[in-house]
């Protein structure tokens, strides 16, 4: 049986933008596991209530049902272990933390706007209320003065830049999952925002662009804004 | 031959405190290898002047002669192939660039008039010359509003205190490379500043006190200013 993968969608179904989706696709990718995607919508909460979870992704694996993407992962790892995504290796979790703590934040107080526009229109009133709880502020405001947090931003990818200055990929030779995460979180930004985050002589642009044309195009495929007024 | 490992050292020549001499200790202590470390003043640079490098760490290996932290840690990883460091997993490079380029700064603009303090009487000229250049401020203005910086630095190890809450090592199980390069950067601070930096209830806390009984106690029998005032 193929495996089942609830994905969040904007308004056309292929239109997937969450990076915590993204790193379970191309986990999936990586260890040439086909699946089939469910788009999913934030306040479908009914659709994915077998889970237990209210939030994607959920995998689902035969008779298994797996939530929370790091779990997901480990999942796959674990009952798929050919082609490891180097889950195990402690420093993976490091770069995780780091992304969901750093480049994530990063990108939210930019971006988080042009998220709201971007999600299913059915979905934009609970999107701009759970995030402007959580915020404190409108959205406008909160994603306001893009031009010099792009440049903190850029700042704070200085460790990733200067990794990948020395090596092809987080992983070393080859991707793994760090590169996933680390790159679907660039995803969930190239997915949602016409914003151009990375400049082109940064070394973390041409490591972007390999992870674009990985498995077969499978990134640079989905649609986008990013430099799209 | 017994390896030799030119060390930064304050007014005490067992008072060793750079960052990047301790990630040598740590993982000549982890592979086993015995040491005899010479004691080095910043001003000495004739005394290493055979390396070719103007900076410690040095290590000479019988013929051999290595400098730069990294690359003498792939040169033991390589030459003592025995208790892996971890160092060819790609995210440890990550690891070290986020603990130069945010651990190391984060401390580096409250401690450095302690560091000044610390280092021996004959290179506090040289010190703050060089530092006061690449600040392009006195060290007592640079090492400012503790108190502020402190709250700013324990948020932005939130990456590396997550991924302690969730396993014990960087490494995963046990220690790697990982771990003694940002145990390092606190050894930096432990060794040379009066403050304190972590909270006890903070999972860094824990996890520096695992590597400071770690070889016998070899880091907490070092000689350091932390808490003394």
């Amino acid at each position: 049986m193929t495996i089942q993968l609830y994905e969040l969608a904007a308004a056309e179904d292929d239109h997937v933008f969450s990076p915590y989706c993204w790193r379970i696709r191309l986990a999936l990718a990586h260890k040439g596991l086909p699946f089939e995607s469910l788009p999913w919508r934030m306040t479908e909460k009914e659709k994915i209530s077998f889970s237990g979870s209210e939030l994607v992704p959920v995998l689902v694996d035969g008779d298994t049902v797996v939530t929370e993407s790091w779990d997901i992962l480990a999942y796959l790892e674990e009952r798929y272990p050919e082609a490891p995504l180097g889950l195990t290796q402690g420093e993976a979790r490091f770069v995780r933390y780091w992304t969901e703590l750093v480049l994530h934040p990063g990108l939210s107080r930019m971006i988080v706007f042009d998220v709201f526009e971007t999600v299913h229109p059915k979905d934009q009133g609970y999107f701009r209320e759970t995030r402007e709880r959580r915020f404190g502020q409108p959205l406008e405001a909160f994603s306001a003065e893009t031009d010099r947090k792009l440049q903190e931003f850029r700042n704070a990818m200085a460790p990733l830049r200067k990794t990948l200055e020395a090596q092809p990929f987080l992983g070393g030779d080859t991707p793994n999952v760090s590169d996933y995460v680390v790159f679907s979180g660039l995803m969930w930004a190239r997915c949602t925002s016409p914003l151009v985050v990375l400049e082109e002589a940064d070394p973390i642009h041409a490591w972007r662009e390999k992870l674009l044309d990985a498995f077969d195009g499978m990134a640079r495929k989905a649609p986008f804004r990013e430099g799209k007024i």
